[in-house]
């Protein structure tokens, strides 16, 4: 059994939609990837998929992005998988297909390498009961478009091991994927069996003339699918309990539980059912077509993500979450320096750039303000010196823009202390981009206060003397050239 | 039958979750609000609602919200629907109890005036049979939290009326809702049919210790409800099924409609069912109160919206379109005046409050940028302009900070040109607090550019006319004194 710090390369098997969705996730997140499909155009498709899928994680992630990995497209399925660290099946839902070319995988690929399947909802015990290692076998189940949203069921059958399973949710955690253990071995795991509820409720909608295609979307997306997006049926419906929560909510709307509000029964996928679906789901498609869509669908689920990162909840912490673990892979430890402090280094948000493709004005301030509070905190003037009433008022910022910070960029910022007296503070931010060149410079003028006075009054002296320490410190400093400048047009 | 320019004052029947959302949502549009309920705690609990839809809608909307309409508590059913001009019926769902209290309500309106009711499922012919004008009822079935989904479902009876119809479905869509029309009467309409057969399948997963209340939560907000948010099932899938599209879906998918993956039944909501959902809801809210978690659904849901309406997509184009009529109505011929251009009104966002309780350093800046997009737009060169290559970037920035933003005052920004050339403008805005003195200002250097080459370039004509006859406008102001200003502490 691998470490995942020893899985370099991923054979993949199948190049459907969910196939070349995980060739790119696994690109994407720098492992390289061997890809087998009989299918000629294998090749074309996973280009595809891999180029919505770049757009899309650059607009999530950035320069926080690794190195992407090859994608190799294997000649046969023993090339794909025979020297790789982790496999992934992803056939059509296929019993016994499945459990014939796992037989083929097994004896191709090297001993101990763990194979996990895609199937949205075949039970693993049988997939794996003609395997000569089982325990090597669990499913990973991800969800469309693979490269972007975040849940992947993990579900071991009867044999199982808990290295295997451990394995995989650690490589797929690792992708910036959300794992979540099926502990309990079931048909349709847990997602896709309230997936397929809905689904054949929607179907009979149709069937009976009930609703449109377009309709039942609309049912949808305007209304209880922008709180599944973050908050999921139970943590809903505990708030529409109002005060009293869910035990309120279930004897409330229990009894609609009795109520004929489903039809309970599958429905029958006849010929001029799937004529009607298909009719009105191109009426719906409004002749836009399938690349088009993806992209909407890719920038909506970046952008709501992101929206959810700010929030630091649902998918949004697992975003929040990953992007912090890649910066720290980033980071490197500060070199030794008598220059200007260096105060601040972080990567530029998805949520910090603008209709120009560039970090915002308002986000330079808001890095230049953090960096002013890290002054602060160093001088011995944070939070605890606040809540007792004394704190520094910027009263003055004079901004310059240099040039351009891009998502994902590392950038930092240093400080030149320019001059102090026992109410003021003058300082100077610099802030540079990967490359090390200046793209912003801002110049403040701080004033202490005595915050419940709401006037101006003299530093306390332990932070004066720190002040006064950093002053001398940099006062052998050259003094930056664009402190002082004045704004306007050059004279004619 | 109103016409809704003549709806003033709107009725409330039923102050649970979705009577109190009803209030918030109208008073927030708006209207004056005529709240009964016999709860005599029924004012704290609107107050609270209401607290919550202000704090979520003026972060949605902010300063384009109208003026709030009031809300009043009545003193008896007829007290809350004798005078009114639309009345809204949210009672628990016992369809005997719904046409009982409907009979009430009709015999103390006026004639004429539209009864809605927020029913999730009862049948609107049936609601509507004991009334004496049956054709003034529809359903305009809601979701909560009522004051922020867009989605409203209207559904008329055999007798409701088209005008009913077409009044419930305007009246709503003035209040930023997304109004579905259901075709066809049929118990659950559309939305709860698909919600019910979600829900019942998750209820049997937790009846069958499947799942936890948690874990069925992550299967959908961490995968299917991210898709949700924003395009409902069947343009999911059509995606899904790849080039070949949706019958390609059906015809892969279809057998597992075969499949037993789901119940099929509905579950029984046996006491102990009751005890173990009520349970696992509790330690799954880890000790986060009510309110807290309403305020966080409240921000991600806001979050997500105006994340989806930069893609004008969904519910992000139902909100853009509303933000649009609401400007509209705001907009107003602009008093003629020689002075700075009054171009922002907003509320200081609780977002925006830093840890001394003022509004932060950056926001200024941001709401300082928006002024500076505002006059961009003025002079010709706001998105349209920049889809073509053309933009303007701010070079310098100079802020002053003299006095405080509190949380929710009205803050205003006047912009004056200070001058221009070829490439350049050179403009100071000042931002005045409710009270008229001003509390910041900032000086600021634009450069034309061409943004494909990344270099400055002149303004094309249109613009740099509009730039020259705002300029000779303000030639005879007088020049703001803190122009041209550097930073610096005073010398000895």
């Amino acid at each position: 059994m691998s470490d995942i710090s020893t899985i370099r390369t991923i054979g993949l098997v199948g190049g459907g939609v969910i196939g070349a969705g995980w060739a790119a996730r696994f690109a994407l997140a720098g492992y390289d990837v061997r890809m087998f499909d009989p299918d000629p155009e294998i090749g074309r498709k996973v280009d595809a998929v891999l180029g919505n899928a770049r757009r899309a994680q650059q607009r999530l992630l950035g320069a926080l992005l690794p190195p992407e990995g090859a994608v190799h497209i294997a000649t046969s399925l023993s090339d794909a998988v025979e020297s790789v660290d982790f496999i992934q099946e992803s056939l059509p839902e296929v019993e016994e297909l499945k459990q014939r070319v796992l037989a083929q995988i097994e004896a191709a690929a090297r001993p101990g390498v763990v194979i996990g399947s895609s199937t949205s909802g075949l039970l693993p015990s049988r997939l794996q009961s003609g395997m000569a290692h089982p325990e090597r076998f669990v499913v990973g189940h991800p969800f469309n478009p693979v490269y972007l949203l975040p849940l992947v069921e993990i579900c071991g059958g009867a044999a199982t091991s808990q290295a295997t399973k451990d394995l995989a949710t650690a490589l797929y955690a690792s992708c910036g994927m959300q794992p979540l253990q099926v502990r309990v071995e079931i048909d349709g795991f847990i997602a896709d069996r309230l997936l397929e509820a809905l689904w054949r409720e929607a179907l009979w909608l149709v069937n009976d003339g009930v609703a449109t295609t377009a309709e039942i979307d609309d049912a949808i997306r305007y209304g209880a699918g922008l709180r599944w997006s973050f908050m999921g049926t139970f943590l809903t419906y505990r708030l529409a309990g109002g005060e009293a929560g869910m035990r309120h909510f279930l004897a409330q709307f229990g009894p609609a539980l009795k109520l004929p509000w489903t039809k309970l029964v599958a429905c029958e996928l006849t010929d001029e059912l799937t004529d009607r679906v298909a009719a009105q789901s191109d009426e719906q498609a409004a002749g836009i077509g399938l690349r088009a869509y993806e992209q909407k669908r890719d920038d909506c689920l970046v952008d709501v993500m992101t929206a959810l990162k700010a929030n630091d909840f649902a998918s949004g912490a697992t975003l929040k979450a990953h992007a912090e673990r890649l910066a720290a892979r980033q980071a490197r430890p500060e070199a030794a320096s008598d220059g200007p402090l260096p105060l601040l280094s972080t990567h530029v948000d998805a949520a910090w750039i603008d209709y120009n493709g560039h970090m915002t004005e308002w986000a330079y301030l808001k890095l230049f303000g953090d960096t002013t509070d890290a002054l602060l905190a160093r001088i011995g003037a944070g939070l605890d010196y606040v809540a007792a009433g004394h704190s520094f008022y910027t009263v003055e910022t004079h901004l310059r823009h240099l040039g351009q910070a891009r998502l994902g960029e590392a950038v930092r910022v240093t400080t030149q202390i320019l001059g102090a007296d026992v109410k003021r503070l003058h300082i100077f931010h610099a802030m540079t981009g990967a490359d090390g060149t200046v793209i912003a410079t801002a110049e403040q003028m701080l004033v202490h206060v005595d915050a419940a006075a709401e006037r101006s009054a003299p530093m306390l002296s332990a932070v004066a003397e720190a002040v006064a320490a950093l002053a001398a410190a940099h006062a052998g400093l050259e003094r930056p050239a664009a402190a002082g400048r004045s704004i306007g047009l050059p004279t004619a």
